[in-house]
């Protein structure tokens, strides 16, 4: 029963250090500043003490991990761009061409890319499911493999031709709706296409529905490699301690599966931004997530939580590296 | 007649640079990306191409001014910090303590303090005009050195105890509505604090209200040296393709004075982000500006400036490095 192990591990995820968040609301309580000031950032320093379970909390090795995976249910026309394209992007990742790279390159985070058996795309989850269980529990503790040597903050992010479908049939399967209300044009879908990628979707969901009540199952019958590798990175991340940015809409939907088998289990992450993709606001809505970030970005390949890395180094550097009331002689209020 | 200088070179301002755009939106269309997907990055990197006049636009000289400034109108209790805050603050940028210092480092951000006569606050608007020409145009020219010494991205800030009220006496004189509709906590008042703010700015208002309808009329008699001064930077910045972010309430304030003489003036501005200052959504409808992170900061000196410097300097650096589709082998649309 390869789903036990993961079911064990989300069992002995740790919570929040208090000790670690209270030094940092006591140390935010005497920078020179108004209480309250810094706004998002404060609440950032105090998260990532909580979560790296250390104070003052610091951004000294953070790393974006990429996944890439393809999906058998591309034969449905869901995609607006070739499967090749998959393959073809890992390339350009590899040799720094891509907008992740000059992203990391921008805020000196470290990238790391996963390629998830490319040549082997999942089953087309329309007439079968995606994976099986051992598949898909290996492919869960592949993806912990994104922490490894050693970072201090996880960017997630996902390439993968085709898989805003698999978000849309994840999120479908978990919360429910119409299929229309999780399916959007992806890498530049028309209306169309739109409307068949949702009935795909409602088919997909048809055919899994006696098997939809266990989030994993979820993730075998209607997910897919890249989405499997990122949940497990998100689990690791907990267990080591290391706060995690989630991407865009299929991050997001990854993300989801643990959720619904813990609503506590992505108390360790943060939504980057709020994607383009018109479905994504209302899955962090499911999520009790609050984007940190609304730039119109749909690009997945963790483009955006590399961004939003950006904004969690500033909150860290300004809750250490600012001077207290008392060593600037600042006065208080009056 | 001071001002007639500054209203010569408001009418000299140069416009966008429409081929480095067209340049800018053909290298854009050749990334390997869907198009759009990088959202507003991309028109970033239009709008930097535009305004630095070359293409590829560049962040490689960014620098963070923060001009600061006292203010008379103290005298009838608007501030919730005393005002020597004003000049000890000035001295925590100089010694590195502050949030904007750290900002600054993490994103390799100059930082250049203008300290505007803080031992001679400018007169109570309440009962007298804040600054006679002479000085506000003097002060004006002295912001224009903002950009000296060569800079391609300017950051701008402001530190003064008092000058949300100066803001606030600013938009009710610019824009009418209640002076309540304008006044908020600033550093932290209550709510009875509020409300007198916003009867100290309607009292001002009413003082002046016979000359309120030239800006620069505006800005002499309920404005204050840092708003002037950033006012001037602004137009120096203008003048020399440097492209600006504009902080905060009070700067936002201070540009609404160019608004108002040439609804064009603020082409080559980004509003950095939504301050909590409750107003600053307003003034920022009015403006059509519309801030690119919203993270409940209200800290002012420039802070969410540096940080919004960030997202612009991954725009510049995403639209210059990323491979092409021909170069990276990448197949388009299916």
């Amino acid at each position: 029963m390869p789903f036990e192990d993961i079911r064990a591990l989300i069992r002995e995820m740790p919570g929040p250090d208090a000790a670690a968040a209270a030094a940092a609301r006591d140390r935010d309580a005497q920078l020179t500043k108004p209480p309250g000031a810094l706004g998002r950032l404060e609440n950032i320093a105090e998260w990532m003490a909580a979560w790296q379970g250390r104070h003052p909390p610091k951004v000294n090795r953070p790393v974006t991990a990429v996944f890439a995976g393809n999906h058998g249910v591309v034969a449905q026309g869901v995609a607006a761009f070739p499967q090749d394209v998959t393959k073809q992007m890992v390339a350009n990742f590899q040799s720094g061409g891509a907008a992740v790279n000059q992203i990391c390159k921008t805020f000196d985070i470290g990238l790391k890319v996963f390629e998830l058996a490319l040549e082997m795309p999942t089953r087309d989850i329309t007439i079968a499911a995606a994976l099986d269980e051992v598949e898909c529990a290996a492919t869960i503790a592949y993806g912990m493999e994104a922490i490894t040597g050693g970072c201090d903050l996880l960017c997630l992010g996902e390439m993968g031709i085709g898989n805003t479908t698999i978000a849309a049939a994840i999120a479908h399967a978990l919360y429910g709706g119409k299929a229309a209300d999780w399916a959007g044009p992806g890498t530049g879908l028309d209306a169309k296409g739109v409307a068949n990628k949702a009935a795909v979707v409602e088919r997909a969901i048809a055919f899994h529905k006696a098997h939809l009540d266990d989030p994993l199952e979820v993730l075998r019958r209607v997910g897919g490699r890249e989405l499997a590798a990122m949940a497990g990175a998100i689990l690791a991340a907990r267990l080591e301690r290391v706060p995690v940015l989630i991407d865009g809409y299929v991050a997001t939907a990854a993300a989801a599966v643990l959720h619904a088998m813990d609503s506590t289990a992505l108390d360790h992450c943060i939504a980057a931004h709020r994607s383009a993709e018109p479905a994504h606001g209302a899955l962090l809505e499911r999520l009790a997530l609050d984007p940190l970030l609304d730039l119109g970005m749909r690009l997945g390949e963790g483009s955006g939580a590399a961004l939003a890395a950006a904004v969690i180094k500033a909150a860290v550097n300004t809750h250490a590296g600012m001077a207290t009331f008392a060593e600037a002689g600042v006065s208080g209020k009056a």
